[in-house]
């Protein structure tokens, strides 16, 4: 039972390879009368293009989005909304090189076990152009949650630039969430930040997550590390944001705050010993066109799952409560 | 909605509230021709109750486990699994001192404002008592494991034990999966990592999880991260296991490692400032049973979850392969 | 992966087997703030029990619902709500007659060839006595649609009550659901009536059903068959309801209406030809306690279903606009 | 929450407006190894193309399908599989006459109650081309079955031809599903027989269904109904088959066999009453291109549907049994 799909009322489905023919994104589950367009979902996916630092890529796609239905007259109807995003630059390259060997840090050897047949042209769907799909339904999701009134941001920390000799860094991003209130989150599985923790960890390259105080709190005090709480002006407010923003798996009315750790690309030029499909050892050298540090291009990612997440469980929330069902159905 | 069932295939229901009559869990896609006994439960959830150390809470349950359905001549029959555990220990104590204040750390504010009304007897529903449930399932995941040659084990790092003063600590456990054959977790979105991060962010005190290197591998190169294949006497094999056992969403094959962080118990008896449910300041001191450090108790939670969350991708795994299908359909 | 679980946000999980020490449901997803007691429960779980009528089954349970988790001080709290009713019925009886045949009609061949294990006490899962899951959470679902102005009656027609040999009846039963404004029903795959039709034919001895004009509409032609709209002092309204309410899948303000086709009780104690476990061709007689018509205890449960899923895709429409969100969540 | 996705593990969903740029399907879950062309849809699709009769409408499309991803080398490589179909023959006829009338019968009200939007053009969401995305996946199902030796074949009885008038008409289908084995089908909720009817009432002129004897069996006495077993050479078999192949909702062994009742086109060029958008009474006359009978295209919607459910329950059987799981896990 495969996985492609993320949400539960607001239903992401990504699909495509990274040198198939295009790439793209169904979202089941957006609500009718949202406004949009197509330039707003092209401003996220420039975002997530290789800049001109030497830290990205220098593959070169205009990645134009297409929406393809479930909006009419510059408004959502209620319907999936299809996006769709031709991959262009799809180099018939030779592949006979990598076809047959198992790059360390790669998914190569996971999908030929698992499948026991992998597209290995680009690697195919464990491509980072995967996340195209994330982006498109990151951006939907972010136009829901700006009409509520929810802003996100994340950022990475400085990162060691100089990469001169066919290596690759990883990285430490955080992410901010403004204007939630408070209850967001469902008990006890689906919590907020195990949503978040899921939706994050889904990203390629991330190897761990923390919330607010995270891993420090393990070495606080509980003195120290409970949020007290006090009346700001007839709202209840907390003192300090060691929670994260997330108390009980739920949206606490402060900033939500998590980081993420990303590991360096996997991709580098440097001679790795590793096998290949008959099992022998041998030792290969990536050519090609990487990234040498993801993390300035997984900054979009990590902002369109974050709104995914939030708008998914923001639309789970809205049948907790009789008084809710009753405003909306006997209006 | 809601979120207290996890799992695809394997699903797990738990229910019940702290101070309720009873606590329990159901589970829905349990394979048939499991052995099963009450017992094979009744030993896991003994390593949850509390220990005579002065870490811990002095409730005292017996938690016994009744199974009252599914299980047919010791045999599982395929057919929902209930499980019940009789609350014994639920003082009828006076709440009328924490009914209306929001304790800081905990989930009085967001559950009030969640839902417009709480359970405020011992925590309701966001008690750890909850996680008699998951313990539960968890035992039962643990025995399919077992028969497919999978063993979990979770353990604390030294802890802090000196706690005179009415404080409380957290700590960090590591679990480490040993067994796993490469290809289990669900890409795009369910991958392994990203499903064992849900499972693990939804317990309670858990603010961080971190997979091998973790957020270390942020400030690695890639020729450090990368772990190198080697032909193992015929076993395709790792030099090293940054990964964590996890390469592309996948297990790799060697051991599943990550690190959670525990924050300290949000109870103690020092004062603190926090509001009413008026919105007044007030200052509290939490008296009552509660653990020191959560910790040493939540080790079994962890490793139910992890076993509940890797036998429902394990199963979810049979239907990935055609010839998989064939060799049970045709057989 | 099994099927116990019905409905997407107000979830249903019944568990329990004839003749084990306890039947019961859990229900995850019930909206907090709804004034909900045993009782409300126990009236609809009484409308199941066998009556005197000489078409039911002598085997008497008190059944008395017990409400162990979700409900606090009268009221839901958003939390599952799991309800248990202890089979005090069930006899020690021999079964080592029934054990190892397959009896005519029934699940045992199936449930045998499915799991390769089965609890033959009384049909174990297959029993009639699982609806005793279904009309508990049918008892919630109606309370929901209650405040909701939704009502649903079901009701048989005719039965021949003449049944002296022996042998057992089938018969038709109606289902009117009134008060469910137009709009309710998912395209393209959860429709309204795919959803109902689902809902039925889960009950066990269910084989067919129709909405509105249901069979007939297949020899009518479209001027026939289609209703006209007019203006009924404001409201839209329809001159005839061959839909049975039901248009492109979603409700359209009249009535719903449908009816399905209940087989025979396949227990009866006129000799039949069978094969055992074995495979040997052989004769038998079923004695025992039997409904002679399953059809007057089956109405409650029929309302049950319809009440779950109503209520369901009631709750399923809820972020179906926009508007809907932003009048509760920026209230 | 909206119900463009259909199926556990083999999800399928389908996107696309009638007079949109294109429609599709993205099918997640189908096994990898899987021989797959262009052509294994091409033929199904074909086959929901209007034919010359005069039963059908002149709307000419080509109704190519394109495979853009999922596939690699001719297989399945166990990754999303996104089919899409360019709608070529959207005219950009002037819809103002439609635009703010509700057509008895079709979706024009219940939509725009539900949405307060809807695409008018050609139906939008509510065409019958939507099933042109369940043709697609139904050629996938179909090619899956084929491989597990289970075929499905849909038919329709004698039509009416003569509809000179401008008036439409209804019809029976019956479909006959052979080489399931016993066992397939999921209690309590997912049964075999309600996983079909929910199914088939997704198709948009479907008003009831019945499975075996059916309404017929309402009026049968248990010992006419029963279908009685014998030893057929080895194999265990039944006298009879007034269970339409399912016991207690698993497939029996024996040929599934149900009927659907198609209601008639509810598009007709006859005067009809009807209200306006602004509530006003109206007559109307619906001129266009539209099937007078819409049963000879539906047949393959009716094989599609049937493939794509029983490809989802045979799949989610992999897991009813531990022998099964070991039997692949440990091999």
């Amino acid at each position: 039972m495969s996985g492609s799909i993320y949400g539960k009322i607001f239903k992401v489905t990504t699909w495509g390879e990274s040198h198939g023919a295009a790439i793209g994104a169904v979202i089941d589950g957006c609500p009718s009368g949202l406004l949009l367009s197509e330039k707003d979902i092209q401003i996220e996916l420039d975002k997530r293009k290789p800049s001109n630092s030497p830290l990205s890529t220098i593959r070169k796609e205009s990645d134009k989005a297409i929406i393809l239905s479930g909006v009419f007259e510059g408004k959502t109807t209620g319907t999936p909304i299809s996006v769709i995003v031709f991959n262009e630059d799809a180099r018939t390259k030779d592949y006979s090189e990598i076809k047959n060997i198992f790059r360390p840090g790669h998914a190569d050897y996971t999908f030929y076990t698992k499948y026991g047949v992998r597209d290995y042209r680009g690697g195919g769907r464990s491509s980072g152009r995967e996340t195209v799909g994330r982006v498109i339904a990151g951006a939907i999701a972010k136009k829901i949650l700006k009409e509520l009134g929810i802003e996100i941001s994340a950022y990475s920390f400085d990162l060691e630039l100089v990469v001169e000799d066919g290596d690759s860094v990883g990285g430490i991003v955080e992410c901010v969430i403004k204007g939630v209130k408070a209850g967001i989150g469902e008990t006890v599985f689906d919590k907020l930040d195990a949503e978040l923790a899921k939706s994050m960890l889904s990203i390629g390259a991330v190897k761990g997550i923390e919330f607010g105080a995270g891993f420090k709190s393990a070495f606080m005090k509980g003195s120290e590390n409970n949020d007290e709480f006090f009346n700001d002006n007839g709202k209840i407010s907390k003192l300090t944001n060691n929670s994260g923003g997330i108390l009980a798996g739920m949206s606490d009315g402060s900033d939500i705050v998590f980081r993420l750790a990303f590991k360096p690309t996997p991709s580098i030029s440097k001679p790795q010993k590793t096998v290949d499909i008959q099992g022998n050892d041998i030792e290969i050298e990536i050519n090609g066109r990487h990234d040498v540090c993801i993390v300035p291009r997984a900054i979009v990612v990590v902002e369109a799952m974050a709104a995914i997440t939030l708008t998914d469980l923001v639309l789970r929330n809205l049948t907790a409560r009789m008084d809710n069902i009753k405003l909306v159905v006997l209006s």
